[in-house]
């Protein structure tokens, strides 16, 4: 059966939080606790999200998910499509689903006449780099990402 | 007289663009040609304006700008404000201009309900970097930053 790449609605919530879990593990990174997935799915099905999520559905059930929002680029003077998380099940790796999921964001980023995408991944995420740079991306080194936590 | 950080109107514009071209000149990078220009005015100051921008303000003229906008933290549920710009001229630094726009900044994140402040800065710009450093800004040096231009 075919994979669908398609939005999220209201009732993926219980699925995403579970590939949310599942990328946080495989990140070493703290996931939203119980209080925090509420205010995500909140945010996510409001009425004007800050973010927008697809999935990849197949047999029901999701493979895969994808976080976009849009910076902006001043010098471009255009939009700029941020992918904020990109995630595939483990049990679902190369399997083309990651190239399904950066064609359509590609497509939605064109439709939004976006200058570029962006998107930041982890040093040691060797396979994620290697697909990246194999789509034509490159690495930002010139730059310095700079945090503050409020 | 005091310098006074505030929310740009259209009636300055020629002035942000006169300190866009010499961040740009600073940054050694491209900046926006007139079309671009004019295009960044119109998404600035249009009803739902893709960033938002602050100037300091002396003596009626302009000495620095910023400009940020939310992304979302899906880790954190919490929106972050993304700093996309901030530059003082190069006439008018070390007065405290660009600790005035981070205070303005931090106090705008709080209101918003972010959990965090981000940004970027040129490997090479040694006193932004360590300006940063100094209010407690740390590094995301785990991370690296990919791109694809559209």
């Amino acid at each position: 059966m075919e994979i669908k790449i398609r939005e999220a609605v209201r009732t993926d919530s219980e699925e995403i939080i579970r590939l949310i879990l599942e990328l946080a593990k495989f990140e070493k990174l703290t996931p939203p606790d119980e209080a925090g997935q509420k205010h995500l799915l909140d945010d996510a099905f409001s009425d004007s999200p800050p973010f927008k999520i697809l999935v990849a559905e197949q047999y029901g059930g999701l493979l895969g998910y994808a976080f976009y929002l849009f910076t902006y680029s001043s010098f471009e003077a255009k939009k700029t499509l941020y992918l904020e998380d990109i995630f595939i099940s483990e049990s679902h790796r190369n399997k083309g689903i990651g190239k399904l999921f950066l064609d359509k964001i590609m497509k939605i980023a064109k439709a939004n006449d976006c200058g570029r995408m962006e998107w930041a991944v982890l040093d040691w995420n060797v396979n994620a780099i290697k697909f990246y740079e194999k789509l034509g991306a490159r690495e930002l080194k010139e730059w310095k990402y700079f945090r503050m936590e409020l």
